[in-house]
């Protein structure tokens, strides 16, 4: 019953919401095509041109240098399923109901990306794009939540994570099966084509060249519109899989093979927007979810010299190894300004010429002062979320930590600290030195944002803690 | 007495000993110039290119994307005297006499470089190259052992490292000075020229800056002969100067503003070689003698993702961040062969024409296979020296440790391995996941590497440890 009714719901109140919110502008030709390829699980150290020393990724390497490697760019939070809502929505997890206790949508879960929500496809489709989400949504599995009811024209992926399906799903800590014992018919996964199981379990082994398949095929087929495309990887979330073309190539182990075929499939999406005469005119973006998952041993990534990795809100767990590229808008270079996953949200509707929605609170900022050397970046903080509560806060160099917690399945080692604990991330971007004694004045100003953050802070109901009516 | 005495020997056996294991080759205009920049102290982590978020190196990023970025680099010890015996030499300190329990030469000390070593330098010069040492020597400050007598037609620099001179020389672990009382004038270090000192106390503030016009003036004055330039940088190296224009720069404080003043004399040293049209025709190595002075807070670099820092035979102590450079000679792109500063000196008789020593063991490969595509690399084994004791092995992927201890002034925390721990550093290259108990097979093989290396080693005097005739 309640499934019926969202859905009456959502389609009712779509068109008004986006009435309100994003104004329909005007079709044209210069209206850039925008590509997100987000990778899951993928850290900060893990690319060659961030500094992995055996992971080869050339044509990353290739696309950084002929645009912007942004070292200081962050996700919305440190697990998938509230990450990709910030992404999506352009607004912290905590706003859209995307977090609670349950730290991300298991198949049993009943909640989902709400209706009320607007996503970045959705403003994208009143300025004309073709929409495709391609890869792990994450947002809500049941029909009402799925990309095709956000905004997306089509969708070819699975709707959660890769290592669900299990009968022992909450398995976390021993989790030997995803390394050892790597057969993806022990993941009754279900891959999906819009709102239709097309095979269960996927078969994983040549997922990542599916994704890239369709990516270039709807980029084919929309060649003569703007486009939006989601490609968002399953991988390299645990339980690890590649196509035969990349068993055991590389010097990293499975690990670095299946960044390397994620690599390759960079370099055909790149390489189809050449080959179409899109290239001027697209703009890339590749990022990841979150840091590295580091309990799973060698199957697990780096975050380089960051500390910590996935679940936390250490550098380690929210930076994220960011490129963008458009050939000839962008300018090549190292861009240090901060920048988050929410920001694409504004500032892909600056680019396609669609309104921001104004009825809300939005924490994404308009990045194209950075992207295009017109000036300063406009983003100054960041707000670091472990479920429902705020660990941390960065404000320009300064991240001032009140509650630690060290890995994601681990220890019970969660620690208040009164007065915080205070790095500056530009000297110090491995956060080992604590300078709270000397910049009291830094920590109260941090305390002043903290408190203009709370106070206009409206919390919904945790769509990740809904439970079946009793 | 001594003095003289060796002096006479220098001079009398230097012909003998070339003749015997150098041959004399026709000079040619094909014969390339060869530059090593070398750092001091330089962490794997610190360059753009190798992932530092806020270190801005874009001479090197630029200089890594024209050439070869090399991964998996090492120097011949973990601190300066014997890292640098063993470039200059292409032998391990064990085998020269440049290590002890002593780590380093000091101003106290009386060694230093053998006349009985055949130095790079030197190699070259019989075919006929001019030769420059700018920057530190750090293999015996007293007149013998000084460049000049070894290969060198000139020197410009200090002679050991840039914190010594100072009334309490052994107060390594409270060097709050090197941080917070950073007058040059606080360490009495000679700058000298050839054989004489012009200053002293050196002006280390505009020390960069001054090797930097010296190794430009010296190419500009070669540019008809094939030369040798040896550009070792005193930094980053504690305590930490710049010149004016580089003081609060850097988005990483004072460390990146020295790290940023490198990166510009690179760009310097490699638009010389562009300008006077030599680029063509010179190879530029860019590296490091060990790994970061992690104690030093933020005045220590970053190992990225590999483990511990200086001083250790983790690979945070001996492996750098290496670039090669030849326009239109080296193939660009990342390699992952190993390689080692005890290379250079094969690789550069070879390029030179000179004849490699036959009358002695040598630890240098010629790096050409892997320099230009030429086939697999030559070098297969590592040996990580500790003082003059065999802390850890690799061989291919696998490393074995026999000992580790960590930290450099640190803890005395000296511990034995039987079985060693083994690590693969391909898939593990942060030393992570100690994997001896799956490969006894592989330990065995190490094994038989550590005695036939044990086997042939004579190992000389050691010049560190010795003391004035009493």
């Amino acid at each position: 019953m309640s499934f019926k009714i969202n859905l009456f719901l959502s389609v009712i109140l779509l068109p008004v919401l986006l009435v309100n919110s994003c104004k329909n502008s005007p079709e044209s030709s210069t209206q850039p095509n925008i590509v997100i390829i987000f990778c899951d699980d993928l850290g900060y150290g893990d690319l060659g041109t961030f500094g992995h020393p055996t992971i080869r990724t050339p044509n990353l390497d290739q696309m950084a240098e002929e645009g912007q490697k942004w070292t200081n760019f962050y996700v919305g939070a440190s697990v998938c399923t509230p990450s990709r809502a910030a992404l999506i929505t352009g607004r912290l997890p905590i706003r859209n109901g995307m977090c609670g206790n349950r730290r991300v949508l298991f198949p049993n879960s009943i909640g989902g990306l709400q209706k009320s929500e607007i996503t970045i496809a959705e403003a994208l489709k009143t300025s004309g794009y073709a929409t495709a989400c391609v890869g792990k949504w994450h947002l809500g599995h049941l029909p009402e939540y799925l990309p095709t009811n956000h905004g997306f024209d089509s969708y070819f992926g699975i709707p959660y994570s890769n290592d669900m399906d299990l009968e022992r799903t909450e398995d976390w800590v021993n989790h030997d099966h995803a390394m050892k014992e790597r057969k993806y018919q022990f993941y009754n996964v279900p891959l999906m084509r819009d709102r239709e199981i097309i095979e269960r379990p996927a078969v994983q082994t040549t997922i990542t060249k599916r994704y890239t398949e369709e990516s270039v095929k709807f980029i084919r087929e929309n060649k003569e519109n703007p486009f939006f495309l989601y490609l968002a990887h399953n991988l390299p979330h645990i339980p690890l899989y590649t196509s035969e073309a990349f068993q055991d190539t590389s010097l990293r182990g499975l690990y670095g093979d299946v960044i390397e075929e994620i690599d390759w499939s960079v370099g055909q999406v790149l390489e189809t927007l050449r080959n179409e005469g899109l290239a001027e005119n697209t703009m890339v973006v590749f990022t990841s979810d979150n840091g590295p998952w580091l309990v799973f041993d060698q199957h697990g990534g780096s975050a380089g010299l960051l500390r910590e990795g996935k679940g936390t809100t250490w550098e380690g767990g929210m930076r994220e190894p960011t490129i963008f590229w458009w050939p000839g808008m962008i300018n090549p270079g190292v861009v240090a300004d901060m920048g988050s996953t929410m920001d694409l949200f504004p500032t892909a509707c600056k680019l396609a010429g669609a309104d921001f929605p104004a009825d809300r609170i939005m924490d994404g900022v308009d990045l194209s002062p950075s992207l295009f050397n017109e000036g300063e970046g406009l983003r100054k903080t960041m707000f670091y979320y472990r479920r429902t509560e705020l660990y941390a806060v960065r404000k320009d160099m300064y991240k001032a930590h009140f509650i630690t917690e060290s890995a994601y399945a681990g220890d019970d080692n969660l620690m208040h600290h009164n007065p915080p604990l205070l790095f500056h991330l530009g000297h110090d971007p491995s956060e080992k030195y604590n300078i709270a004694e000397d910049h009291p004045e830094i920590i109260a100003d941090i305390m002043l944002e903290v408190e203009r953050h709370q106070s206009e802070l409206v919390i919904p109901e945790s769509q990740l803690d809904r439970k079946k009516s009793e």
